[in-house]
């Protein structure tokens, strides 16, 4: 039976401002990749995002960002390595605080909106996202795009490297996601989500917009939950595996 | 041979702006109180001052403040409890993750500016900044004021309460502090500076205000080192009590 | 005819954050308290704020607050006066610049969350308000609560106050609002609020939680809304203006 | 008589942090770039940087940022053009309110650090920075780097563009600043500093690093202040200018 883990944004309020249904969404997933203070969740936010991922059992990850509260971490910053790394570090340590209290632990980074994408091919950022995880706590998983300079340079230190899939994006011939700028980058009909997830549980490859069939290795599926539809799909990917015959389970220990 | 800690408030630059002489300080005192990002220090910062304390075998405190970067923490604010002790809880974590990759760890915590001052009366934010040493690691001590709420409650859960005195402050006869608008609160006569010393070292008691001669419990002296002439009377004091026959150890282990 | 003024908080989004239903408040109101960047609103949404405003008809007011985001100026912060009224002055001039490039102006200054109740007693920080508005532009009108430091020091200054009253919240009998933490300090019953609202237009005089009457003068009444249920409130309160044969207008003239 | 304008930044400290010679520099300059907040200057900073130019007869430019104080401005930040034009509109009225408070106004709008070379190249951000000054005052004055696309776009619409020249900074024969990588990109020696200051006034050219004479249309040239070496070299560039035969002068008139 495949198993594959379920992996989602979690804690991205601020202060008076609420973003997402944490707890819809924690009954769905099997890790929550919890927002550490740069673009968005204030302390509160992290204990208790890191208190219901340790009450449902859910694997807790830092989902590291630029420090950018205006722009959500979506713009790209053209930080140094050395001080992205020291970012990193400290975003991980403030997570880990809350973690810990809660009676769970960090167990894996994941970078978050345009330092995700600026990992993929950005070389001095990638490694300073490896530099802080190997520096800080070898054991911590990294969870990126297959392909990625983050999972390559990850897996060559040693680290372990996860590669995660969209349930609801489409993908190119080469692997990769359509840009989502084109029409169709992401995927809105429910039977089509459904037949993507049952094909990336089972191994068989997904369908590329050009309609060949592309192999993409995903140890995690990311769903959304930030808006309600968002909530409904990612039940519905939950539900896809489950009948596909595979079963949904972190790629870390959530135990502390 | 009485022995006593000399504290001094370290990694208070931030991005393009410096502060304080660190490097020469650090030379000076045995316990560090490591600014964590909330009034002063951005990450790369709190990296250099773990390394700075490591190397030198200096014990690192957490000196945790307001959220308040414009005010440097001097500015009261008015924050819920819970959310102090997640503000403090965040700041805990985050100086953490640097102390360990430099190989030291965090030994205690100190309030910093307005936020010192609020909990020696601040019934609330006393606690909080307790419930945050105290779910986080109780092991932690916790520097402040003597008679503060923080060291009667952080001695009430069993936590190690360190209390602290100044060499260049002029005390008053119930042991309190001559408050800094009246005239003489600040000593800066060196031949004076150096008697306080000796009498805190020796535990004769101090010379109030009013000529009483006070007792003044301090296991550790605090120091400053934000100016040229600041440095130069910490290394007076530091002088004073070895020649008073005192031994300066950090009340804390700094090794990991 | 009694002519009134009705305003409410407006542009308390930020970045990928948003709160309240402006494009419904808009059709109700004759002010907007538009807020400045320090609490909430980041540029672009001072931007579509002072768009929606002007293409209203609405007056814009600057919506002041202290710099705490993480808070949304909830918190009391013990900012010294000259900071205060230089924080007050940078708002005031980066709103004026979108209320000027869309075709409006800012009419007058509100104070929001803790400064608002802050400058009722606090004699340095009304003191810093009324400073800022004097040297900025003396035309400029200060709405408030009445009897509140902050409106005695404009007037004496010359500058036009202007008292506001609420249309769901329980008077006492000395003209003060009954405690948020006391059981009916808000209004929720529709009959109750409109009897208020009908009150406050004709003059009559509110109904204290003690049973007397008090008098009230208000020139604009204050609604919210960031709950869907309370724009439907405002709404009530406008036709309930109307109904009473009042009119609603603002105090100060939206046209630049 | 060669007239040209001496420009610098000013108000670069924030809070607790001080940097730069201000009283030194406002000796020398006729031109102050004045931060506005978002990579420095803190409000009050904002009210003395005004206070001190205004006293001084010195013009009031907008040292307009990325909204980046941890980085200072010197970090690329992909902003959308929509949104960066709302933070520079944001700057300048901010800046306003404290240039009009003080008896002056602001008069022109320069970008700082990371921003002003984003300017040189990038379409989006350059046009951003021009629709800010024209929709907010069409009679402030564009300054920048000769030949970017800054002073390109603002020039075609109509705003005065104003080019600037480095007395320090070792020219290329396309008339492009060597690279700050590169070896001998920034003059030291006294002599060659003076010379490149005579031909810049002159006219005729400055000596490029491979020997041959280029010609630098500049009307104003900045000098730095962050320093106290920065400020003996911007007096040997003013009295090399006047010694030169040239008049030192604003390129927009200083008085409200």
């Amino acid at each position: 039976m495949p198993v594959i883990d379920l992996n989602a944004d979690l804690g991205e309020s601020f202060g008076r401002w609420t973003l997402g249904d944490d707890a819809a969404l924690i009954e769905v997933i099997s890790s929550a990749n919890v927002a550490c203070g740069f673009h968005a969740g204030d302390p509160s936010v992290l204990r208790r995002s890191c208190e219901l991922a340790a009450d449902a059992g859910v694997a807790i990850g830092a989902q590291v960002a630029y420090r950018d509260l205006a722009g959500f971490g979506r713009r790209f910053i053209d930080v140094a390595p050395g001080e992205l790394r020291d970012d990193v570090l400290y975003q991980l340590g403030a997570l880990e605080a809350f973690a810990r209290v809660a009676g769970s632990r960090v167990g894996y980074l994941k970078p978050h909106g345009a330092l995700y994408h600026a990992v993929v091919a950005n070389e001095g950022q990638a490694e300073a996202l490896v530099d802080a995880v190997r520096t800080y706590d070898p054991t911590l998983a990294v969870l990126g795009l297959p392909g990625s300079l983050l999972l390559k340079h990850a897996a060559a230190v040693g680290l372990r490297a996860v590669p995660e899939a969209f349930a609801d994006r489409q993908y190119t011939a080469d692997g990769g996601l359509l840009d989502r700028s084109r029409p169709g980058a992401v995927l809105t009909d429910p039977a089509r989500i459904a037949d993507q997830v049952r094909r990336l549980v089972s191994g068989e490859g997904v369908v590329a917009d050009d309609g060949t069939v592309v192999a993409v290795a995903a140890e995690s599926i990311c769903v959304h939950g930030d808006t309600p539809g968002a909530v409904e799909i990612a039940r519905t990917v939950r539900s896809r595996i489950t009948a596909s015959g595979g079963s949904i389970q972190a790629f870390t220990n959530p135990a502390a």
